[in-house]
């Protein structure tokens, strides 16, 4: 996507110096833009535990970069067991965001290709172009998703008769959260690109404010009209007739279509579904976890640092800043998701294509999935 | 309430000075607890616009008290015509929050008690004891308004064996915006005082933070277990069993019991509905308008200054600061208030009773008001 009017990925290899990878300091946006150089395995590392970089896609790139540098290392080239230190590297990024499954996937498959190579040389090579082509498939994902949601929002344009669709979107499913395009943010880039006029209604997503800080930052720096909202103003909104479709991401998608989403997003789906509004999850279909039915049942929900609520941070005009929001005589309690059940959704839009968030639903697109059934009854 | 283990109203004359009238000042809460005097009428405008208090019963109040200090101005005594004279202070408190009906009713109150007397000595006189009995009045009110609620709790704590009750609240329809007790909170003082175990959900409530500034600070000073929440949470926390009941307070209620409240309610009564937890409105019945029956329709929602999304204030340790949560480039939309439909609503707790959200639920409890029936159809 366009930052400064000039394209970027959420992560590239440095041009100049195939030694060095850059991204943004998610951590400083949309305050400071900031890119950082990642030259070490150990940097790569740091990028992901520090939450420099973040968003499923964007920390398995950085996974992966990681190994591809640590093949860089001169200790490698003299090492007798070249794979056995490139695993203990892969062990070591594991172990920054271990529930992370993109990131995961991301290091066995740029690992594996290296098993059969000869020297240090080639172990580089091999681990960039198993890079790149995740990238390069992340990228494809998001514009398929893209494409797939398109068409939703072209019809509604239809209907409207060419006035701007509304949009209403939780928390950042964006560029910055993947490599390019976005998952929820995808289908309005797309529009954008196709002339079809749309506003977005963006969550400020308490407690971290990723709403505010990433998505909002993002669809200006491309040109999409947009305006901030608290948590609580959607429902009003919607009862105003403001709100044409909502889209939002997803962190897991059950086998029946329950989908676990930034804290909030329940809410939304409720508003959505009393107001007849349609209510979709733009998924990519690594995130569906076809080993469970029932979300609000199954889906452990992390619970995170009550500091994250007693704070909130933000730009005092010269620097970022923490200002605590509530007395010190006051705990908080922190979930950072929650699950929205099925019945509330209208429709996932996956890369194959847009179906109902049902088992039903989801086997049409993936037949392939039909005989990995889970024990207990269908739904 | 007790704050810092002494009780006090929210507004009080000063027991040495009869020309004092003291208030905490809101706009530091609860970052500083501080005491402020109000020693003329035109300090009591300066409180009221400047929004060192709030609340529709605690401005009511300090109106009053303004118009008390009208009586004691120097320049009173030798006017010839002091009736004027207050009239226009009248005219000039009330133009400091005009849409503010309680503050007129209030206003109104202490002139016309005034009529009749000889001289400046009588008028303070009469004014201080129609300002003393609005006070009186309104924390019975509350008083009434808990022993309805806390039957209630009750119930529910005796089918819980007596584990602690978990109560939802949005905003703050607390002690702080009313003389004592509150509305929404009034049934929980009261649970506390008789010894009925509760805890309390504190939505944070964005943007101006009441929940986290007001209603987390007077529940910790008055010994009521609580947390603070997001504004995202309460849906997965019904979701998992985590709230036995939620109780908001209200600006305006129609006829037929639709409920204006700050925004972000109504998402909290679709939670609650969706998840068959009880979803209650405690309010005195001055804020019902008789006139009117369909909220969403007829109720006009004030649009407030974008700068309250974009920016959020706290505490940095030092001072109170702000911070933005946004970037430059970003603009909000900022609706203060939305409407719940009656039909989310278990009931309404009022001074006289609990009754349905409902015109016949309202009416049982008020049937001096059946003639008083709006023009369009029953609902």
């Amino acid at each position: 996507m366009l930052i400064n009017q000039k394209h970027y990925r959420s992560i590239w290899l440095h041009p100049d110096h195939p030694g060095v990878v850059q991204t943004f300091d998610q951590r400083k946006l949309p305050f400071e833009v900031e890119i950082v150089d990642i030259e070490s395995p150990q940097q790569a590392c740091d990028a992901i535990k520090d939450m420099l970089v973040r968003g499923a896609p964007l920390i398995g790139a950085t996974g992966a970069f990681g190994l591809y540098l640590a093949t860089l290392l001169p200790e490698l080239g003299e090492a007798e067991n070249k794979l056995q230190k490139l695993s203990d590297w892969k062990e070591k990024l594991l172990s920054t965001r271990p529930t992370a499954v993109n990131l995961q996937w991301a290091l066995e498959r740029v690992y594996n290709r290296m098993a059969d190579c000869l020297d240090a040389d080639e172990m580089s090579d091999t681990a960039l172009k198993a890079v790149q082509s995740i990238l390069d498939e992340e990228v494809a994902m998001s514009e398929r998703i893209g494409m797939n949601g398109l068409e939703l929002i072209r019809e509604i344009s239809r209907r409207k008769g060419g006035a701007p669709v509304n949009i209403l979107t939780h928390c950042n499913a964006g560029w910055i959260a993947c490599i390019d395009y976005g998952t929820a943010t995808a289908p309005i880039y797309l529009a954008k690109e196709q002339g079809i006029p749309v506003h977005v209604w963006v969550d400020e997503t308490r407690p971290r404010n990723q709403g505010a800080r990433l998505t909002a930052w993002e669809l200006g720096e491309n040109g999409i009209p947009h305006h901030l909202i608290v948590d609580n103003a959607g429902g009003h909104l919607m009862q105003h007739g403001m709100v044409d479709m909502v889209i939002v991401g997803t962190d897991r998608t059950t086998r029946q279509g329950d989908v676990a989403n930034k804290i909030g997003t329940y809410l939304k789906a409720l508003a959505a579904f009393d107001n007849q509004i349609p209510f979709y999850i733009a998924l990519p279909s690594s995130t569906i976890d076809w080993g469970i039915r029932d979300g609000i049942r199954e889906i452990p929900i992390e619970e995170r640092d009550e500091e994250e609520v007693l704070f909130s941070e933000g730009w005092d005009g010269a620097r970022i800043h923490r200002i605590r929001v509530t007395g010190t005589a006051t705990g908080a309690v922190n979930h950072g998701f929650d699950v929205t059940p099925a019945r509330l959704i209208t429709g996932l839009i996956t890369e194959r294509g847009v179906c109902p968030a049902s088992e039903e639903g989801l086997l049409s697109l993936f037949p392939e999935k039909i005989s990995t059934s889970p024990p207990g009854p269908l739904s």
